[in-house]
C-alpha cells in the first residue's frame, strides 16, 4: 500500500508528522510518499527504513490562517501534490494535518464525489463509557445540509462504523433536542422519516448526552452542530481536568498526596478521551481515502491516522460506499 | 414579594419542591404561593413559616409524558394555575420544575411576549474555568430560528448577565464552527452582521470550547442547538466522572487510598458543575417572570431557582428588556 502524507501543513511543522510516519513503518508495511522539503525531512528518517520511503519535493504550503481557494491555486503546495498523487493513482490515501479546509476542497474538486454522494462529510471518533468508539459525522464539512445531506451522512457513517467496529449490527441516531419522535427542527424531522424508512437499524433521535453512552454507534447531524459537538465536548474535558488541577493546587498536602497516587488514574482517563489514540477523521463521500489529522498532531496521531488510511483502503471503504447507495 | 410555585409537576412529587420554598423561606423575605394537593403539602411547612405561605389547593399536573398541548386545557392545573397567578397579577413571578414545554407555552400564551419580542427564549447558566457563570440562550424554547431571533436573544441575555454578574460589561458571543467572521451558516452569518452593527460589546463568533473559558459572558445559539450543547457538556462531565470511577475500581490499592483523599476536592468540582446551583432557568422575553426548573430538582435547586426569581423581580429584568429593545 502507498501512502501519501502531507509533511509540511502541521501546526508544529515536519517533525511530529515524520516521527509518526517513521513509528507507522515500523509497525505496519506500507511505502510512505513523504510530500514535503526534502532537506528538511530526509534527515529524520533512519536508513533503514529510507526504501520504504518516497520523497516528493515541495518547499511551498497553505499556511493554517491562509483562505482555503488558495489551495486550488498553488499547485506546487504540498497538500495539492498529495491529492494529486491520490488522483493520478499514485498513491491510495492521503494523510493530512495541515489545513482542513484546503484539504478538503481539493479532494472534492480534485478526486471528485462518489456518483450519488451530494456531500461529503467529515467522520469523527468519540469517546464512550464502554469504551468503544462512537462515530459522529458530519464533524465540520457542510455548515447547511438538508435533509437528504444528513440521509446520506447516515449511510456514510454505518458503512465505516461496520468497518472500524467490526461488526454487522451498527446503531444510527440521529442528533435531536429530544428522544421523541415529534422533537427535533423542520430539517431534522425530514430526515427522520427518510432515515427510519430506509434503515431497519435506525433508533430515532438521541439526545446530546447519547453521544457518550455507547449504545449508538452513529451520532448524524450537520457539519455546523458536528463541530460546535467536538469542540464542546472538548471543552468540556478540559475545564474539568483545569478544575481538578486548581483544587488540587489549592487543597491540603493529604489531597495532594491523593492527587500523587492517583496519576495512573488520571492518565487513563487521558488515553479514554485523547483524539491522537484514533488520529484523524476521514473525509468519506469522496472518491478515495483522504484522512485529515488535528493541526496538532503529535506523532502518535499521525501513526494512528496512517493506520486508518491503511484500514480504510483494506476494507475498500469507496467501494462499499457505492455498494450501499445502491440499496438506499 | 409573592412567588407562586408549582409543587406537584416535578419529577420526585412535592417533597423537594417544599423542602426547597421551606429553604427559601428561611433566607429571604417574601410570601409563596404553594400550587399543589394541600394534603399533602401543607404537612411538609414547619407551623413557624406558615404565615409565609399560601395554599392553592390543585390536585391536577401535566405529567412529563403529557402532550404541552395538554396544558392549555387542563384549567384546574398546577402549572395552569400558577401561571393565572401571575397573569392576574396576584403574585410576582412563577417558578416550575414540572413539563418545561407545558410552561413556556402557558407563559408565552397567557402571559403573553414583551411587545417587539418575536421569541422568548431560555437563558442557562454555564460553569467557566474563572468560577463566573457564563450564560447560553436559546437553551431549548425554540428549534427553528432566523438571524432575528439571535440577535434579540443577545438583547435578551445582555440584559440578564448585567443583572447576575452585577457589571455593565457583558461580553456577548454568537456559537459557530470558527472564530473567524466568516465562519458560520447561512442563519448566524446574517445575525453576525446585526449584531456587530447594534452591540459594541459583541466579540464574534466563539466555538464550543469557548463556553467554558470565561471570556464571553453571553453565548448566543437557537434552541436547538443550545440544547444539543447542554446536554453533551453534561454528557461530558458525566462521562469524565464514570472513566474516573471505573479507573479507580479497576485500580490498585494506592489509587483508592488516593481517591479517598481527593474526596474534598472532587466535591468542589461536583459543586463548581451543579446546575442546583443556580437552581432554574429564566423565560426571557415574556412579560413577567417565570423560572423554569430541571424536572429532577432537589431541594437546593429549587431553593436557588427561587432566588433566581427574587433577583429578576427585584432587578425589573421585564422593563429592561423593553428599554433595550428601544435602543436596539
Amino acid at each position: 500500500m502507498r501512502i501519501a502524507i502531507d509533511a509540511m501543513g502541521g501546526d508544529f511543522g515536519p517533525q511530529p508528522i515524520v516521527e509518526g510516519v517513521v513509528k507507522a513503518l515500523e509497525e505496519k508495511d506500507f511505502t510512505a510518499y513523504l510530500v514535503g522539503d526534502e532537506k528538511q525531512i530526509k534527515p529524520l528518517i533512519p536508513n533503514k527504513l529510507l526504501d520504504k520511503v518516497r520523497f516528493i519535493n515541495s518547499e511551498d504550503f497553505i499556511r493554517m490562517d491562509e483562505s482555503a481557494t488558495e489551495a486550488l491555486k498553488r499547485k506546487e503546495s504540498t497538500i495539492y501534490k498529495s491529492i494529486e498523487l491520490l488522483r493520478n493513482k499514485e498513491v491510495d490515501a492521503v494523510v493530512s494535518a495541515g489545513h482542513s479546509g484546503a484539504t478538503m476542497s481539493l479532494a472534492t474538486l480534485r478526486i471528485g464525489r462518489i456518483k450519488g454522494i451530494r456531500r461529503p462529510a467529515i467522520i469523527t471518533f468519540m469517546p464512550t463509557i464502554k469504551k468503544q468508539y462512537a462515530f459522529l459525522l458530519d464533524a465540520g464539512a457542510n455548515v447547511d445540509c438538508d435533509a437528504h445531506n444528513l440521509y446520506q451522512f447516515g449511510l456514510m457513517g454505518e458503512v465505516y462504523a461496520k468497518v472500524v467496529l467490526n461488526k454487522d449490527d451498527v446503531k444510527l441516531g440521529l442528533l435531536s433536542n429530544g428522544e421523541e419522535e415529534s422533537k427535533g427542527n423542520t430539517v431534522t424531522k425530514e430526515a427522520f422519516g427518510m432515515l427510519k424508512e430506509s434503515f431497519p437499524n435506525f433508533v430515532g433521535n438521541v439526545e446530546g448526552g447519547d453521544i457518550f453512552k455507547g449504545e449508538v454507534d452513529v451520532i448524524i447531524t450537520d457539519g455546523f452542530i458536528g463541530n460546535i459537538v467536538l469542540k464542546t465536548s472538548e471543552g468540556a474535558a478540559d475545564v474539568i481536568s483545569k478544575l481538578i488541577k486548581e483544587e488540587i493546587k489549592n487543597s491540603g498536602l493529604l489531597q495532594k498526596i491523593g492527587a500523587l497516587l492517583l496519576k495512573p488514574v488520571f492518565k487513563g482517563l487521558k488515553k479514554a478521551i485523547d483524539y491522537a489514540e484514533y488520529g484523524g477523521a476521514p473525509l468519506l463521500g469522496i472518491n478515495g481515502c483522504v484522512i485529515i489529522a488535528h493541526g496538532k498532531s503529535n506523532s502518535k496521531a499521525i501513526k494512528n491516522a496512517i493506520f486508518q488510511a491503511i484500514r480504510y483502503v483494506e476494507n475498500d471503504v469507496t467501494n462499499r460506499i457505492k455498494e450501499s447507495l445502491k440499496v438506499h
